[in-house]
């Protein structure tokens, strides 16, 4: 009498189950673990103190309400065999793998590569190591299964992904606005031509979700501290592989020194797959974190005046506006700067002061809908009921930063 | 060394102090105890079972937000007397003295008079019995007070009485879409031309609080089987009126036919006011309850049939439309309940088979507007950001309840 | 791909699904919706204003953490059979069905038979008219069924009833201090030799478990005026049975005169059992709430004097001691109640001023043993862990209740 | 009409207010912003992943509960002066500034100094930047300052740090047990005899505290993975000292070369104190990830295997027993390891297989009681009440580390 599975807890949901097998595998693996040193939200802790969760938490957490969301849609009639369940399982675990430190923050910066198709390279690694177990689960991932819906719930407008990061970035966060009734979601799950559709009585839940999405993008996603910090360890960054170009040494890991000493793509990475892979497991938030606790001493000023007001959180200040940023504006704005530390040149000046823009659009019916099921079995768009009014503006918004200086306020 | 204040468990807010005086004698006065007997949403437990919540909690809890809230606008400089503030906490309190039983769902049923006025009645009755310490609080609450903010927190688009409700019913139900951060908007109020803005930093949870009420008033207040559950209720009490008319004799309490046996208005309560309101401090849930157990055993068959039905909640059957309910459908379905039941005549059938709407707009700009403050200390309307598109369209749905047939199917 | 269960909001556990077929019909049943009209705690809202949860919502709770304590077992290697889940479910369901006005406030007051007894001859009752469908539950429930594990479920040391009425009732009243891990509880649930055992690491869950018990009875059940509104309840009974007995008409229903007319015992019940049953099924909260509205304005003093201050929440004044309550100190008080009301007879007197016991132990090693399983498969009593120290002392308190008069101050 | 405070959102306790001043600048200040790289619980996330909250947030919480513990006070008739209210809130936000990295788990080995001293020490540091407004705080932190309550606040049986540590603790690791009613104790605080008391109301409420305490060092601090993570971590250190004595070269930060390179204990502290506190200043957990990853790679066996089963969380396996561990067994299991690892003399063993002890006393009478105020004023120890039985037997478990071998299952 003996139990199958291994339990952890979360501080959100509770208890959870780990199915005992490959997925248990998993997520012993070193691969996994690492997750374990992404901070899910960068250096949003700098605005809310509590986001200090992982990519490992929000990985169990997704695979947790995909096991739940399995479950449902077999007790509807939806079939789903044992091999699909896995590699739909397999496919969410996993599909952050890719992440590099700080999750998004530096996301095509230490390589021109966007996270999901590292995931991918990541999991095919793991497959060859697992034997092909993995085979139908990079299928699912890589959207080529013939059956969509398996692919909508890893990746898609209501997907197990989006359901956790949100019930607990706003769990971490304190926002309570960004709750989600993803209880209600997933029971009302249903699938219809092959596509995943929510039943009817699930249309307020489903609003909410879409609405609190909305808000969690601007209140914390893209706080404009969030995006400062963000931003300057961009900078930061963006600095060393300067100076490392100039024939620099900088005090930084040799995983680090990989990444900033190249500009390694798409290409590089297929090209020589085995050894960038090698070298991202070993990357993460301390390499980071380290590089700019050493920074702060480097004589480079650009370097460590950004790095030592990171560490320190004393953030450049942020102007956020509905319309791009005057040049006019930018303009004063560096000449004060200048100014202040003649030696800078306007090269050096691009790092201290620098504008950009961030967009969110809470739901575009051009791509794909959110088909609700009808008491009847029809199925219609969610965007036809006037009362679920979902915003479907895109909402753009230009910010620039620079130092603080009692001559510009 | 001694505490000058009781506290009370509450399962949202935890320990509630309340304050000492004549806070404290009002909440012991039987009166307000009464309200103990008045569930906050009438027969929504027949949809939403945990909903056992009477207005005694509510209006303690509504009475804990405002003490927090004036706590709030002090520190910020608003000025607020001592006497103001006990006048506004007795104000929210009392301010649900006025609801008869199962709050709503009999309002201008028993008698022809909101609970609002019934409130004020309550309160000048204990204002007598209080040697006008009561004065302040009946001015604040009928808005005659010089201070117009004082009233808002009482009874406006962010009042205290709303951030409970919300909260208490959404955690009650259980219906998670319902949440609201009261916190945050509490925490972000302020007072401008002696009007109350929210700030900046609110705008968020202000556009989340208006979303979470439309959606109660639809998942909850508005369900259709609420509605139904609250018109069988009301064809019940109106049969019972028509009974009574007849000269019939019904098996219900003194004071539940005391307001039966008569058709009482404003001015019956103007002239009659002691008698009406002893009457009416009688009257509560048990009453209702206990007539409609007795009725289910009357040889009047409408009555007995509701009755009988309600009680073992076998809900008439509900359709709900976005357009008014077509004659012929209702003409169609009173003919199958009368072919079923030939003996009813058409007045009984109007108990039976009946059509009704309700209507709930989000936000009303023509109304009173929700105010937000800038952090130069400017104040402009929330409707003015677009991209808190606050909904603004009223929804209208219509209604038609009628007994469950075969042939109707 | 249609749904097989309908789904139900808790406030506690989130969605509930109801399995559809006998569980469902039975939930619909009135005698079953009859447990909405039950509180779940009597009058225990007079101290914790949030407890205003019914006997219904305690049942489907207790039924939802039964049915996933199954699911556990099962997934464990524990046989259970559909037949046999069924019959647990049902079990727990109807456990409470006996329960009447106001739960444990007046039984065995009302009729001389304990509810467990009463939910026996009404899960009969029921089984009767479902085509002996109820009989495993039955025998589950009576506990002459084979497989004792499942009795255990519905009635032992660890059963579903204690895991969701703590639970519950300290989620209502707002203690936090009664709450319990039932979800690690539920997890570590396994059998050995036919017995209910927890795992190891469970094993402070269940330590927590029996501590949280024994506070809730203290700080809750138990709480001094807890006890007194109970007892006033009490005594208003017995003083309107008093009065029947001697041939006053009393204004309360014809189902409560019923039971205040005669003195029902387990023999009147066997005899009798349609016709009482009917009668109990009319019974529940509203009965005694009308009652004592309809005392208040009854001409004989004690009658009126306990109804009106109870219905008022004035509370008789109560010592509670951990010793009996000495002779002469009642004799005292009961000279000064007769000083200010010197016609009450020495009989009247018993009615507002009496004493009373209440017991409590946490865990009882001569009754049924926690068993905790080792990872050898090996299971020892929890008592043998000294560092789990259960308490094992039986707490006993004596109270005395009587009206507050300046003198006896 | 300002705000003259900073909100700053909290996961437990919802929005926090800041107060503005000299807290608002500590806060701010780079010595407390360090707090947000030192993990609360260490490596405890390897067994509970929720638990990667840091001692900013815990310093935050612990001064938030400080500051309600005040106005509670205050609101009683304590006098405290808004000086010593500074202080206290001072001495409590800075209590933990002089954790190293993973707080606990590193005490005493990188320097032997334990954390409080540290504190102190930071905080005479900050006091002198302050220009000694420090003052009260540090008097009040040393226990100097002649009102000793305040004190006792900071550290005490009933402290503001135990009493946020169990909360944050339980929320972040999911373990329900060791939640605690901190609002109930906070609000039952008094003061009698400058001593802090608890009024007897909160009895109930201090008994499941020290029952939370007791199970959260079973359950989470002393869980044998989070022993076992932890003394794999002291391994690593304690061998990297070893070769770096030798003379080896690690690739480790100067920072933590700058500790592992001397053994540096209090004295040297207070001979040298600037440039160890830059030093400690600069040292966190990633200088400890870092060279963890990067000792993966070295030359040194012992270094390489701790470092890479730590890295990956392949724990070593851990016995515990109430008794001491047998050294027969330990022998056995030395030799066996030896005979897998041939190379490996007795001192390299000592880093793979050894043994240890942990200790736990719920509530020691001989240390500082907790004393109950009755409601007549008076104030008895809380070990007087039998029926609060509160467990004092010091509870000590042994335990052993050692490699995971096929031989040794």
């Amino acid at each position: 009498m003996n139990v199958g599975y291994k339990i952890v807890n979360d501080p959100i949901y509770g208890l959870i189950e780990i199915p005992s097998g490959i997925i248990f595998e998993l997520i012993e693996h070193p691969i996994f673990q690492r997750l374990r040193r992404i901070n899910q939200l960068g250096l949003s802790h700098y605005v809310y103190p509590g986001a200090t969760h992982n990519r490992f938490n929000h990985s169990i957490g997704a695979m947790h309400l995909t096991i739940q969301a399995i479950e449902i849609l077999k007790s509807k009639g939806v079939a789903i065999t044992p091999e699909e369940a896995e590699g739909v399982i397999i496919a969410i675990l996993l599909h952050d793998l890719g992440h590099g430190p700080f999750s998004h923050s530096l996301e095509n910066q230490l390589l021109l590569v966007n996270h999901e198709f590292l995931s991918i390279s990541l999991m095919e690694q793991l497959n060859d190591r697992f034997d092909g177990k993995l085979n139908l689960a990079i299928k699912i991932f890589t959207n080529v299964y013939h059956k969509k819906f398996l692919h909508q719930l890893v990746s898609g407008q209501l997907d197990m992904d989006r359901m956790d990061y949100l019930t607990r970035d706003s769990f971490f966060t304190g926002v309570q606005e960004g709750k989600v009734g993803y209880d209600r979601i997933l029971k009302t799950l249903n699938v219809h031509n092959d596509k995943l559709v929510i039943e009817f009585k699930g249309i307020y839940s489903v609003e909410q979700f879409l609405n609190a999405r909305r808000l969690m993008y601007w209140q914390v996603y893209l706080h404009k501290n969030v995006i400062c910090s963000c931003e300057m360890l961009g900078q930061i960054i963006r600095r060393a592989k300067f100076l490392i170009n100039k024939g620099e040494e900088l005090p930084i890991s040799n995983t680090l020194k990989f990444f900033l000493s190249q500009d390694l793509d798409k290409a590089d990475l297929l090209n020589n797959k085995a050894q960038i892979l090698n070298y991202f497991y070993c990357l993460d938030d301390s390499d980071i974190l380290m590089a700019i606790k050493e920074f702060t001493n480097h004589s480079d000023f650009i370097l460590s005046f950004l790095s030592t007001n990171l560490l320190e959180r004393k953030l450049l200040k942020v102007v956020i506006k509905n319309k791009p940023i005057e040049i006019d504006f930018l303009k004063k704005v560096s000449d004060k700067v200048q100014e202040k530390y003649p030696t800078l040149s306007e090269e050096d000046l691009s790092y201290l002061v620098f504008e950009g823009k961030e967009a969110n659009q809470a739901y575009n019916i051009r791509k794909e809908e959110i088909h609700i099921m009808l008491k009847d079995g029809s199925v219609r768009p969610i965007s036809e009921w006037q009362e679920h009014g979902i915003h479907r503006i895109e909402i753009v918004k230009y910010f620039a930063c620079y130092p603080k200086l009692a001559e510009l306020d």
